[in-house]
């Protein structure tokens, strides 16, 4: 235990203890300074203690998180429980007045959503942040920084592709908006400083390696901004040759490109190469640390959390509804219509 | 403090609170996970304690080294003292059995080096670690790994490059030897796994921006290796245009490139382009963070640290030395010849 | 003249000395071998032997074409002419025997082009090529190839962009697409060996380098092919930066990356840079050089030439035709249907 | 034949139809406007027919160059025969009074090309460009006038590769820099506008795919320059991975590096790649037409070539004998004197 310095160690329970509660939990132990994860939960007897045991870690291990959540050596609630249990354990950190960080998405549709925004609300001010965590990728970042300063003139349109290697055939055409197309949907706004009127997804010539017909891969998303922004974002999930993420944005006097991961170049056999990565966890596993020590660092204050908020994860889920019905209604033009953002959720 | 993690947290006294001391005091509260810094010290009296205020921490001000060595507080010792107080801090730290972390260089000469060499072999064990942080580096990880791999072949030649944006007139030329080179000096061998055999040092024609004429910048550095690879590297620290680190290792049938940090590119004004940093600290401010984790890691499990090694900053001091003596005499090319290295010092 | 090598020379009349007529006439007599310019012709009395003047050329000078093309000195007819002029131009060379050069577009529309078609099937073989000189730039021709070759399996998608740096308030929305898209449009389907099934064309936020209103700039021109391909191009007339032009292909398991035109690279004032040219001209001279060599080597030994034919010519008017239809009623999408390829212009 | 135009066909003879030759032979009758090959010879008997029926030509073959030299249907003496024979060619060329152009190098030795240059000085200009033809490739034409501009401010060091993918046995370490490292020996001075101080040439560890001992494969060449300017080129003929070619220029402010051959890039198979080329012709295709396209432009009006000269030949010879003699000497350094340049050789 830390014996001298003067800084505040925020205690954190984590519920849900799968794939990416096992990262949390290795990163909030072992990577990120002066967090001490108190309390662990998941649904599943045993299986928390178990990744304890793996981990080598101490906590307190409930069975039902409301124990966690109301437990007073919990500051913070760390939700990442399977989608459909996110709406009620949220919902349960805000109502004990709990920091909470939700991974994404943060409910299974607008509506949950627009209840968790109104729960928060009660409190005067941010409690929650939603696990988007490419908005710390310092990539991101900086192109933000480039288009709000004016580098490239007023945005007129993006270009963007979210490929993978391969997924399995379970992962049908909605999971590629749901769990795919939902980082840029959530983005580009962000980018932009702008809001969506409208989007329409459909389907282009399919590629070979989908497993079943009723697997639409690739498919184009289209999204235009109030502002007239067209944003056009090729989804391909099977694309054989890596994890390949694009982002350029168009303003009137010039382009942004997004750079990618720098690897060591080489000249062999006639070719000069560099290696594309295949997973996505190397993409961005920077990104995840800075997006916690970002979040711990404001709420170990007492001060509300800045990344991306409640109303960041109603937009997108608003957004990925209207997709899934351009898709089921041949690709046809939804249109977009949000109530005005909140005060607090307004980005100063 | 912590109170359920199982975890060890391993207490730190840092001895030398200047421009480096200040930044590792701040990553070892902040950002490092598990670290408790108990202790400080600087010469320089008030100086350690005003930086503690500064940061928002607590720990014990010593005024004299040997206290905060010996404090069974203390488990682990950083050395960031000036290079002249290198030698005693360090020879303290061995003695009084503690793991240390001392910033390059270890020590001022090459004497200095093997003494502590043999203090460190009483132990049976290495017990001290050099902060050559660019072992730590990805890219550099990434590409002695392709070299170890035999992605080239075996090593033939090297170019490198180390540009700094521009250095004052105090920064004299034996500096850009024991402050820049000296980082290409330590990383080449260990990238080649090989031993120098020879150096020279030479000037080429003058840079306009150097303030006076007993400046020799840019100026060449070539080396030799016992296997027969020849090393050419530039060092021109007053280059105007950045930060700029290149290293290319040529092999019998291909060539590795070192990448560079990315950066959104742009396409503005009749020109495609990326940023160059120009501050070196953001060069390798990652490589820092991982250099730390790494030796934490270590030594919170009463292992051996597995960073650069004394052995690694003795080699540096003798070919530093060298180096200055083929500078001193126009770029004459100097032999260099080392002891055996000690069987702890060699890499499994 | 030539008094040894038994190499055909060909006589080769031009009628329209206008900006590119006289290029052509340049290029024809100081570039290309074994071409001799006997006839020219030009609607402005005196233009053409002004411009025979002023670069050293003698030739007949012709005041109708229709003497240029019925002379017996004249084998090869370039029609450089105003697109008003290129239908009967063409068909008079036609109907008089003659291979024939059109510049894009072949004619003012699609019942012209096809009436052209029709005369030139009367030959029972090819006696036209159409202008389209980016099907001989070598990077088209080498991606062409790896599409071919199956390098990336069955194309999926492609991304293109067309941007110029500036153009004046008279080059208004049709001509975005008569004159700059047209060439993607020519490009597409010959890349691709596909036919087009559907075109829309809409506008995005407009630039505020706009000259009016009535001005949409960038523009989305989005098509689809009977193979599924969808193909998304940006056209952007005044973008600021330079011209620029983009094609990516995307197919089942790569994506090929047309790229540009070589420049010393950079560094920099803290940027690694590139220059990306301004001027069209440049972009492409090498390709209007391997064009007319192309040519002239068929139709020198009374071959046909094998470039962009005359059915290249009727679909390219056939889409522009719809595109501007779609530009004028929102965006909607036009569907295409062509008549089957007649037999001598499948390309083997 | 020409009938028309006002142009001047320069008649043109060629002397030595070997590879290189039959290549010349092509361009000048296939490639380059306005030239007729009217005379031929090779030493072989039959060998210059035999390549004239191949590619369909006719022109005089002689037996005798003298014949072809004194023939008044020869205007301009083409010498691609065999290295050892160039002398002799070249000054009966100059006696005769004929503009020759001679493929590189110039002569054997220094004393050989030092004779031309007086023979050509009796003319009291110059009559005569040697086939050095990168001065023609674009890529360095633009990096000369960055430099001549003072885009870097003054040239301090310049870094370079010269890399074949494999030779033969017979191509041992003296033809690395007779045939090889003379271009960029030829290049650099005149990238440079500087001349040549000294030069050394020393071997690194030898590749596994040398053929025999003796073989010195890779090796460094360093030149100074008079103006202090370092030059650093490696020289590997057996690289395995393509033909390579590196030049970088290292100003006071900047750096300018070369650009390659442009080609499509491929994301596939986790790679993101361009090809190298294998075949050096194809690299410097385009300077050869460029090259040829000027000497003949400028001797067709009887005005001197403006190419590479005699004196810039005999630069190379004298700087080739050095490198030869520092190779056999352990990589000593060999100074060079050269005396003042005549005054017509002086680039205005
Ligand atoms: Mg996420
Ligand atoms: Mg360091
Ligand atoms: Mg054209
Ligand atoms: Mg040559």
């Amino acid at each position: 235990m830390k014996i001298m310095s003067d800084i505040k160690v925020t205690k954190v329970g984590i519920v849900g203890i799968g794939f990416i509660g096992s990262d949390h939990l290795h990163r909030l132990t072992k990577t990120i300074a002066n967090v001490d994860v108190t309390a662990v939960c998941d649904i599943v007897p045993g299986k928390a203690q178990k990744e304890l045991d793996r981990q080598g870690l101490k906590a307190k291990d409930y069975h039902d998180y409301h124990d966690l959540v109301n437990d007073p050596d919990v500051d913070v609630v760390v939700c990442t429980a399977s989608n459909e249990a996110h709406y009620e354990i949220v919902m349960a950190a805000l109502k004990a007045g709990k920091f909470c960080f939700c991974e994404k998405p943060l409910a299974l549709d607008a509506n949950q959503c627009m209840d968790i925004v109104k729960e928060e609300q009660k409190h005067g001010r941010r409690m929650l942040q939603v696990g988007f965590m490419r908005h710390y990728a310092p990539e991101y970042v900086q192109m933000k920084k480039m288009i709000d300063d004016g580098t490239i003139g007023h945005p007129l349109m993006m270009d963007e592709r979210h490929y993978n290697q391969t997924q399995p055939e379970e992962y049908d055409s909605s999971r590629s908006i749901i769990e795919t197309a939902i980082h840029e949907i959530d983005l580009d706004h962000w980018l932009l400083n702008d809001d969506y009127k409208d989007i329409q997804v459909f389907g282009v010539r399919k590629s070979k390696y989908v497993q079943n017909d009723q697997i639409q891969d690739p498919m184009i998303v289209m999204m235009n901004t109030k502002g007239g922004v067209n944003i056009y974002l090729e989804v391909y999930v099977r694309c054989q040759y890596g994890y390949d993420i694009k982002c350029d944005v168009i303003g009137e006097k010039g382009v942004l490109e997004l750079p990618t991961v720098p690897q060591v170049a080489t000249r062999l056999n006639a070719e000069y190469s560099t290696a594309i990565l295949t997973d996505w966890k190397a993409r961005f596993e920077s990104a995840y640390d800075i997006e916690f020590r970002d979040f711990i660092n404001h709420v170990s204050q007492d001060e509300s959390p800045v990344g991306p908020s409640a109303w960041d994860g109603y937009i997108a889920a608003v957004t990925a509804d209207a997709a899934l019905q351009s898709l089921a209604h041949d690709g046809e033009k939804v249109d977009l219509d949000f109530p005005e953002r909140p005060a607090f959720y307004v980005e100063k």
